[in-house]
């Protein structure tokens, strides 16, 4: 990838700005674990596996800050700091993976001196990173045998590079087919309200060298008909037990329109997706985000004053519309049952 | 109604600018043929009944302002001025049977002086608008029938007064629902990419003090699932012979969403959107807008540039999607076959 998500330079983190794509490739250096938190709520950085790397960066940042003169005393700081990083979004699952991550391996590493402790830290949050983008390339890998040369591909929302620590989750699969020396295309849904198709994915497979096509979300089940997509392939924010996969709104309706069509549906994610501790997808919480995305664009309005809006975040999509499940340790088929994974 | 969509005021057409809604709620006077077809064109005006109406007033406009010595002449005339209006958009076949029926009452009244004839032609131009409102009303009260106390009813679009010549038809059903003492409320889809449900549906019905909800067009799914949508009513543009409906791009998805979760799915239109000359959907041509429809939006790039963007503005949803079709005849069940109707 020509471009970076978010990476630790000169002791602070340094991320893209997602909202600004496409019109301007701006980067911000956040020097504080506050400030990684609200690039997460603002969506600054988004996407499942990104934010889990942003939040293990924010408690190496916080390390990097501390005061603390033992490491008990740091350890207790930066409990309080995974606190506030775990509540910015309430869906995606790998939040909470990674700040878990950290926990433990701070609690492992607790003789160490407080700056032995803090060096660590941010080796670990380093690692996560570099752990998260040869995750992406294995789930390509394994994600590719599933395309065919000449398909085209529809996806939802961004589930790239830029929703990770740097290949993709969907998007890597697709990367990983053209890697392959497979010729495809690809149909990016826009993806109401944020608009993370048009604006993102369309941007990184455009840089990337990958023929892109950009449709309101509500276009699909009419290209569909026409037997212009050959395959689906979408990431997640919260994949439970049974397999339910909870990822960006609209995915449900993507996914009952390629049943509909006998369109093969995918879902690529890392293991750090599925949470076990959730067994149906009822159990997934949706984050509902503030109206303001649905009704206003670029400060204009586009809905009457005083009307009423819904703005879920995510839906859940049921495991039985679901054809396979790429991890990078294969690819699941139904009926799913990752507490045996 | 509170607002009028299209009138004929002192010798010009008077329109509601439905591109400024809702920021603002302003009329265009027209006072020629040539400004009504890019009235229909840019979408000043839109509805496959209200452009029926509109053309009407198109060819009254142009008679009015004729120069023509003899009721042939004007007759002849008025033959190119109906080509170029047919023209403006391809889908919605209201367009083609209004011009239609200005053309035979011409003929029918050649033998009036060019004066007498003129007269006429404003005065049928005018027929056919409160034709029209008749008619809604018409399909309102049957359509009412099938709405139940405390139905929460999913709308696509706007077929709603704006749609047509001032009562609607998706919508004249739920006007007439609530008329009949029915607590009803409103889910509208915002319709990408020219968002008629956020703008257009949302501002009649909050007019008309029926309570309504916005919602991007990939959130109905999730609703439905939810139990929240116990009804889908939508218009249409052209209906073929065999009950295959072309209406506006994403009516297909949210038929297909209802067939998945159970929920009945009803088309309300008058007659003059049946074309028997379509046995099925697969002959109704389908309009393809500027891409940039979807790709700005208040001047504004959503879509990196050089990306490829499709826009089909309608799509067709096959009948066996389809619970019933409310016209002013009654209500029609499948298998259709309207040749016989």
């Amino acid at each position: 990838m020509n471009f970076e998500i978010v990476t630790w330079k000169d002791n602070a983190v340094v991320m893209i700005d997602q909202r600004k794509l496409p019109v301007s490739e701006e980067y911000v250096t956040l020097h504080s674990a506050d400030q990684v938190a609200e690039a997460i709520r603002n969506m600054t950085v988004r996407g499942a596996p990104a934010i889990g790397v942003s939040a293990a960066m924010g408690i190496a940042i916080a390390a990097l800050k501390s005061q603390a003169s033992r490491s008990e005393n740091l350890q207790e700081e930066l409990c309080a700091v995974s606190k506030t990083l775990n509540e910015t979004r309430p869906t995606a699952v790998n939040l909470a993976w990674a700040l878990e991550r950290m926990k433990n391996f701070i609690s492992k590493k607790i003789n160490l001196s407080v700056e032995e402790l803090k060096k660590e830290i941010i080796q670990e949050a380093i690692l996560i990173k570099e752990q998260d983008i040869q995750t992406n390339r294995k789930m390509g890998s394994y994600g590719q045998e599933v395309i065919d040369d000449g398909d085209t591909i529809l996806t939802h929302c961004n589930a790239g590079a830029l929703a990770t620590a740097g290949f993709g989750t969907a998007l890597g699969v697709i990367y990983a087919a053209k890697e392959a020396g497979k010729n495809i295309s690809v149909i990016a849904d826009e993806t109401r309200p944020v608009l993370q198709g048009a604006r993102l994915s369309a941007w990184e497979l455009q840089k990337n060298d990958i023929p892109v096509t950009v449709i309101t979300d509500n276009m699909a089940a009419s290209l569909m008909a026409k037997g212009l997509i050959q395959k689906i392939v979408v990431g997640a924010d919260r994949i439970a037990a049974n397999g339910d996969t909870a990822n960006k709104i609209g995915t449900y309706s993507v996914a009952i329109n390629a049943k509909y069509h006998n369109i093969p549906f995918y879902v690529a994610a890392p293991f750090s997706t599925i949470d076990v501790q959730c067994s149906s997808g009822k159990d997934i919480p949706i984050e509902e985000r503030n109206p303001a995305e649905v009704s206003e664009l670029n400060g204009k309005a586009l809905v009457p004053q005083g009307v009423s809006i819904k703005n879920p975040a995510f839906d859940v999509t049921p495991a039985d519309l679901i054809k396979g499940i790429i991890t990078e340790k294969g690819i699941f088929k139904g009926p799913f049952d990752f507490r045996k994974a």
